[in-house]
């Protein structure tokens, strides 16, 4: 199973460096598959260190890929670099062993410290909606435009029924993020 | 904002019903709306009290849609009957007031005692397309069959990608209600 989750990672300056990953579990590991070359690839490398966040709040997912990830909320922790501020939970990880790969290498981190900040209220149809936009708006430039348009819309359909605003919030970066791709494609 | 939720409610030969449910939260009150006539509403107006269920397990959602819901294993509360077994957390809840309507009446409950009993891991996308397709299957006497067909095929990519054994038996589940259904359509 991937589970949808966001990977903090620091360089040796201690810059953050805040990612969306989708991570596997192995009882008390958790792997994770950077693409080569990549910042969090680097950082983990180098420190040996992230932290996995669990998080209800889609606008980090979304605010990763439209250029709104700046102002998201850290907070430092004990071992490992920063947490996000609102996580519902999070886990400091330690490299233990590293499978290369040519294109995707196989990180096996222990976690170190787990907390629990916030409890689950439920699955939400506008998170998974948003979770789902955001897979189609990295692949933008692999996806036929009609599918994309079609599977939007109904996507939509559980933002209008169900979304708060946070959900709608990151929705907007999205949905304008889509229109920018299609107007520089028709120029 | 609406959260997918399992509400386990009793009659007064404490007979435990459980029902899938999309609540609201309000402060610490938890909104319910069941459909006239139906034996949650009777179950709630008749005790007064019932369980919220923030669950994980998509078996049970989709077990209530396709008659696979009696095996779940429940266990007792100290004040509200049953909660299921396996629940991430739940709340014992206590009717406090009730907004009546022809249709839907709106029952405030509030939360009594609440537990934690397992860490929420993330999302999973299989795990939205579940819930998805339950909403799908719950309309499908309403919904135009091409439609339904399209959004199974959409929601068939996250399943794919990302379910785990209980992902993997709720959609069989999901998926012969539907054959089940067109084909009884067709006679």
């Amino acid at each position: 199973m991937i589970f949808e989750t966001i990977i903090i990672t620091q360089d040796a300056a201690k810059n953050p460096h805040i990612a969306p990953f989708g991570i596997k579990y192995d009882g008390d590991l958790v792997i994770i598959s950077p693409y080569k070359p990549s910042v969090t690839l680097d950082n983990i490398l180098s420190t040996k260190t992230a932290t996995l966040n669990i998080t209800d709040d889609v606008r980090v997912f979304a605010g990763a890929l439209t250029g709104h990830i700046k102002n998201v909320a850290l907070q430092a922790n004990s071992h490992a670099g920063y947490r996000l501020a609102n996580a519902l939970s999070h886990s400091e990880l330690q490299l233990i062993e590293v499978k290369d790969d040519a294109q995707r290498p196989q990180l096996m981190m222990q976690k170190i410290v787990s907390e629990d900040h916030a409890p689950f209220l439920g699955f939400n149809r506008a998170q998974a909606a948003v979770v789902e936009l955001c897979i189609l708006v990295s692949r933008l430039d692999r996806l036929p435009r009609d599918k994309v348009e079609l599977e939007l819309a109904y996507l939509q359909i559980a933002i209008d029924k169900t979304a708060g605003e946070r959900e709608l919030q990151a929705w907007r970066w999205l949905q304008h993020k889509i229109k920018h791709f299609y107007a520089g494609q028709s120029k």
